[in-house]
């Protein structure tokens, strides 16, 4: 099967660039010193190829996420890297044993009574390093830690996700500012003990030098967007939803990829030759179809949109497929989505 | 059940506020004066309650909303307001037959050769008054019409989406440029003939008594979103997404409701009483948890979001729960997700 074969709106991952995406971020951290975000691409076909490079720890943002890299045989080591307290959630996590491990996050009283009384075994505490979401102060850290010792947890360590630094610009400053960072998520492990200290992400991965952490958790290096794209990273754009041109006009075209097929939150998506006007529900108008090659000229052809924000993008899809230049060689389910 | 004992993030649609809008809309457009897009909704369960009220001809943008609304008994009067070039798909709704009727829109005369040769037999003449998307220029439209007969379709008439002029702020401005753009409409109508002529959405459905038009594509008012809560319309917001509150700082707190569960082409969701500062995949930080209600300012309590968009939140989630007060009366699949 060939790209031009595909129903569309089609999600495409370009095999080659995510082959090197994988190789450049496994050469600068191997194995656990990278504990690959499955949040970013919900899909444990690619898990496995992450798996497949030497990673064999995983951080999933939801319960599902882990159930399911669980059931699909990737569950040496998975942290929940998020504050939950759904009891029937946390159960169903406690309740996977053999190879499986499970981590959760805590960072309040509240988040470690829920995962004791729902029998995890394994914590870290989350600690606040200046994203204004989740993580308690780093003052705050030891005690917790002790709490969840009390309550007869493992705490393995701590976590703190710069997020806030994943955009700054500028590489001197936000290296500078994520080591400050890390300065307080080091203060809080001196009091929390554990072998972990797990932070990071695509936008700071290689500022980790000299930051004391043990594993970094990037999930978009894998398939990266147009967001990710403006900071000049060794990564290439492996994800596109590949649409079909359905009307040609005098200075624009209209193909049917739209806003329900593209996470929108970083804003439109881009369409490489061609300036993208605007996005309704199933459809893409974008101009100067010429400079979009031969396929957006006419009805029927092909045009490849790249989101501006990966993971949402992946959310919206069933399957991705994936393709060595114009042949289709894989299907793969996105298996993660929702909630459960 | 109660609001408070579902799974989060949790689609919850106020039943109060859905009659409402339903009957508001039925009172201005009655029957098939009215045609209710499902794309807004995605869930045959809420077109149900819309033919319940009277209306049983649908708009539908893609073909798997046709397939799964007359899957559901729906399908009296299906009209796919979009162009569709892909051969299996249009296939498939010729193959609907009996009781089913399938409208597709063609606007040029690839559209009308995918159509043709699908074995398709009624269509509409798409045109363009103003919006730069499908459609084709008013004088094309008895041409095409000719050619559509001579190919042994029905053409039953003409649509044109003035979606450009959904949020103009200023009532009067608004209804005299829908006015505008429904005369080229009855122009391309003239040369077309047949009895349709269909228009229109939720930000102009009042607007179009003295325009021509037989029948209106309105979806969003039935749940509407904060984007047309600002023109002043007559429906109420029936759909939040609920939220657990899983962290509790000073100044703010975070909530499981991510931009992967709304739609965010729009901005921004709301929480009343409160200010929303960002949305992370799976978080929700707000400050001014106080203003949000007593749910907000303790974890493990719950918050409603307002989504900015509908069309797109509704996509992203595979239930939606009908409440009346606290009390979770219905489970709705939103079952036409995705394109098949």
């Amino acid at each position: 099967m060939l790209v031009h074969d595909l129903p569309t709106p089609a999600l495409v991952i370009d095999g080659d660039v995510l082959d090197a995406n994988l190789a450049t971020m496994a050469a600068v951290r191997p194995g656990a010193a990278l504990r690959p975000h499955v949040k970013a691409h919900k899909c444990t076909a690619l898990a496995r190829r992450q798996a497949d490079v030497g990673h064999h720890t995983f951080t999933c943002a939801t319960p599902r996420e882990a159930l399911g890299m669980a059931a699909a045989g990737l569950g040496t080591d998975l942290l929940v890297a998020n504050e939950v307290v759904d009891a029937r959630r946390l159960e169903a996590l406690a309740a996977l044993d053999g190879d499986v491990m499970v981590t959760v996050a805590i960072d309040s009283t509240a988040t470690l009574d829920a995962a004791a009384r729902a029998g995890l075994r394994h914590c870290v505490v989350d600690v606040d390093v200046g994203l204004p979401r989740c993580g308690c102060a780093p003052g705050e850290a030891g005690r917790l830690a002790d709490a969840a010792r009390a309550r007869g947890l493992a705490v393995r360590g701590v976590m703190g996700y710069e997020g806030h630094l994943m955009m700054v610009a500028d590489r001197a400053e936000r290296r500078e500012r994520v080591e400050a960072a890390m300065a307080l998520l080091r203060a809080a492990h001196d009091d929390v003990g554990g072998d972990v200290v797990s932070a990071g992400g695509t936008g700071t991965f290689d500022l980790h030098d000299h930051t004391g952490i043990t594993e970094l958790q990037a999930g978009s290096y894998a398939l990266m967007d147009t967001a990710y794209g403006t900071l000049g990273l060794p990564f290439g754009p492996a994800l596109s939803v590949v649409g079909t041109v359905i009307a040609v006009k005098s200075g624009y075209a209209v193909a049917d990829v739209g806003l329900k097929a593209l996470g929108m939150d970083h804003g439109n998506p881009s369409i490489p030759g061609a300036e993208v006007w605007f996005c309704s529900d199933e459809h893409i108008t974008f101009s100067n179809a010429a400079g979009a090659g031969a396929g957006a000229l006419s009805v029927g052809g092909r045009v490849h949109v790249l989101p501006a924000h990966v993971d949402p993008t992946m959310a919206l899809h069933e399957i991705a497929w994936v393709v060595r230049g114009e042949e289709v060689v894989e299907r793969w389910t996105i298996d993660l989505r929702g909630w459960g």
